[in-house]
């Protein structure tokens, strides 16, 4: 038998990361000033986002050189482990090869560290003093907590209220980290004084954290503002994941036919699939790429590709993104990192461009998937990472039936630590499908920004 | 700057334990049976382990095979990092070098299932159907769990019910392994039920869920009893963490001046230093062994060499142990897996022969070095763990002041995930020190069994 992990050195670990804006057939569509319907510049972004990240953003440049900070950093849990799932192969009596990159090794559990890190070096590099952020389920936010600890930034995370409360764990893992973790709406910004006006015990929800992090940020000149998905330069950080699957691919003598992964805002399928899908545009490979996203939440399989807000309160710019509305409200299904209404601008491009599939899942559907992986592979996967096991999953089946020998390839983008208490859910037979209603998706859309660029 | 983790092939994976009997400058003392006070033999334990575990207790042979099956599964994590600790050398401002092997990867998340996959192979191979064990904190069911499912065995696990009713997390992933968990005292067993009748509303110990799960698998065939620390064999698994370490510091060019670990049974620290131990005996090597425990559960520290009871319940074999006596009820520590009575006998035996010295640390302190330790390297340790950690810490300090450049390195035998709520104690200035009151350690120890061979 062949290696179970294929694993690379640390000499090994790649030096830049990749930027696909320099291989896309057509460029990406601008992100509009929602003020003057014209595209926005740097300047605009300057209040929120230190100027080395803003640059990186709009970079047409093909690689782009990792400073030697980070790479120290990432050396603490990087090159992370490309995985054969020969028990899992066996469960499934399937002839297809199946890997998965193994990024719940990090601190912090998941893939949000590779931009973290990186975010929390630029902003130090520019002297900022304090960064703000909202979280959910609370990975993004120790993500966050994790890296400016290293890079010695106060950190502010404001936690949507509901989650603070019932989910304490990631909460004390940001703490031990030594940031300081508020319930939002929060009485110490504007947006979260009218929301607690309105509603003294309002839940809140990650469209009131955005904006009580961004209040913050734009208000004080030492504090700037950090997001763990959906931009240009948080997918361009994620593709040290697809670079040395890569690099890993290469050592096992074999190249994915499929390549998968879960998707809220985007971030960890894109940093896995975005260095193959350069290999699909550039090199001609035939390549198959599957987006995975909750029934409950069917951005790319039920949205439109419109212009519309990053955030509910409509103070972002607007980008161009599959969408289900700004005021999309989602169903409380376990995956709380794949309920965003929006999608990374760059996936929405490439699906668009029929470079990509999607495909939508209910979560018990989920679940089953993810025990039957943990059965066979060991390690609890997130519910978000669940979807890409039920996909891949399913594409295992289909090489039983069809008896085909294809490599699938999916990124298991974080374990389920905090999570058992939704397994447990599944177990006793008490989680409950969501699917969100046709009529609601309509009506959402019926209200989108009226600019088309 | 050199790697920052020391990473070995699957392909340089040891291929056998080390069994340090056979380098033992005397035999360790007999095990002894309570009714006839003559040495136990194998067929004493058959009612309890399969005989190839019986064998492996016994046995006097240096290096044992490690079979195939158990080193495909040791693949899935294995073998883990040793990782040097460049951040947290730079925080303390030491001249010392600190290595840590990380054991947090397996998908239990500590080192138990090193011994677990062993175990479970085994009983497969003698035709066992079903496995007893008890669990406190849920470590090491949860890692028992994981081993049988992947020999499809079934597991059968009793968990002190306080521990059950506040800790549900790891509770729920045995249960997604698929074994069956029990909060103890259960109505199952007639050691149960005479609790129950006793307390109806008993909170459980150790000790009883150690006769319930003894009492199943006696009465039954098909059944067999696993213990995840103290006996031999399991030392004897364990030692693969130790002869990773020992082929991880030749590629680093390094060899530990001082060797590090917490202990509650023993196994951790015993599997991380048995190979070094060998190297002290065999090659006179003049390394340090410092066992470190909590002041709160003074075993070595403050407790005698004598015959002892494994349990509460006196149903075990007599072992010569470092013992605070078998009626030990120990004060409510984080670190649930460092609350045991006695230690595994090898260590003692070492300590005895002046090969290893012991400390103990209280827990506030303790979680100090725990948060100095996760703010620089990223990883948040077990509360057992960082009781080896503030000793490094203490050690590491020393050669800031003496100027030495030792080389330290301890065991990082797992992630505390599972234990934030001890974090947010600490964070919040709630947690209390412990320290065992001499005289109930003497009134503990007038009661030990009157034998001595």
């Amino acid at each position: 038998m062949n290696d179970t992990k294929i694993l690379l050195s640390e000499d090994e670990m790649p030096r830049q990361w990749y930027n696909i804006q320099a291989d896309l057939p057509k460029p990406l569509p601008p992100v509009i000033h929602p003020g003057t319907g014209q595209p926005i510049g740097p300047d605009d972004l300057a209040p929120l986002f230190p100027m080395g990240l803003i640059m990186q953003e709009v970079s047409q440049e093909r690689y782009i050189d990792i400073p030697e900070e980070i790479l120290e950093v990432y050396k603490l849990w990087r090159p992370s482990p490309l995985i054969r799932a020969y028990r899992w192969e066996k469960a499934l009596d399937t002839p297809a090869k199946i890997y998965y990159k193994w990024e719940g090794v990090s601190p912090p559990g998941s893939h949000k560290p590779n931009t973290a890190v990186a975010q929390a070096y630029y902003n130090k590099k520019e002297g900022v003093k304090r960064i703000t952020t909202e979280t959910g389920a609370g990975q993004w936010g120790s993500a966050l907590s994790f890296a400016c600890n290293l890079f010695d930034i106060e950190c502010k995370v404001y936690m949507v209220r509901i989650s603070y409360d019932q989910k304490p764990y990631r909460r004390i893992m940001m703490e031990t980290w030594g940031a300081k973790c508020v319930p939002s709406p929060s009485t110490e910004t504007q947006a979260g004084r009218m929301i607690l006006k309105q509603d003294p015990d309002s839940p809140g929800s990650l469209g009131i954290a955005i904006s009580e992090a961004v209040e913050i940020a734009a208000k004080n000149a030492d504090t700037k503002y950090a997001l763990g998905s959906v931009l240009n330069h948080v997918l361009l950080h994620q593709t040290i994941v697809g670079l040395e699957a890569q690099a890993q691919f290469k050592k096992a003598g074999d190249y994915p036919d499929v390549v998968i992964g879960c998707v809220g805002g985007g971030s960890n399928y894109a940093g896995f699939a975005l260095p193959f899908v350069r290999d699909k545009i550039v090199d001609k490979r035939k390549t198959r790429f599957i987006a995975v996203e909750p029934t409950a939440c069917p951005t790319m399989t039920k949205g439109l590709y419109r212009y519309d807000f990053g955030d509910t309160a409509c103070t972002t710019p607007l980008i161009k993104m599959y969408t289900l509305g700004h005021n999309f409200i989602p169903a409380p299904i376990h995956a709380g990192g794949l309920r965003y209404h929006g999608m990374a601008p760059i996936l929405c491009h490439l699906y668009e461009l029929g470079l990509m599939k999607a495909v939508a899942y209910h979560q018990k559907a989920v679940f089953e998937s993810a025990i039957s992986f943990a059965r066979a592979e060991g390690f609890i996967p997130a519910p978000e990472t669940a979807h890409a096991i039920k996909a891949t999953m399913d594409e295992a089946i289909r090489c039983r039936e069809s008896g085909e020998k294809k490599v699938i390839a999916f990124n298991n983008s974080g374990h389920g630590h905090f999570d058992l208490a939704a397994y447990q859910k599944y177990l006793n037979n008490e989680l409950e499908d969501y699917e969100y209603p046709e009529e609601k998706i309509k009506e959402a859309l019926a209200h989108l920004p009226k600019i088309d660029a």
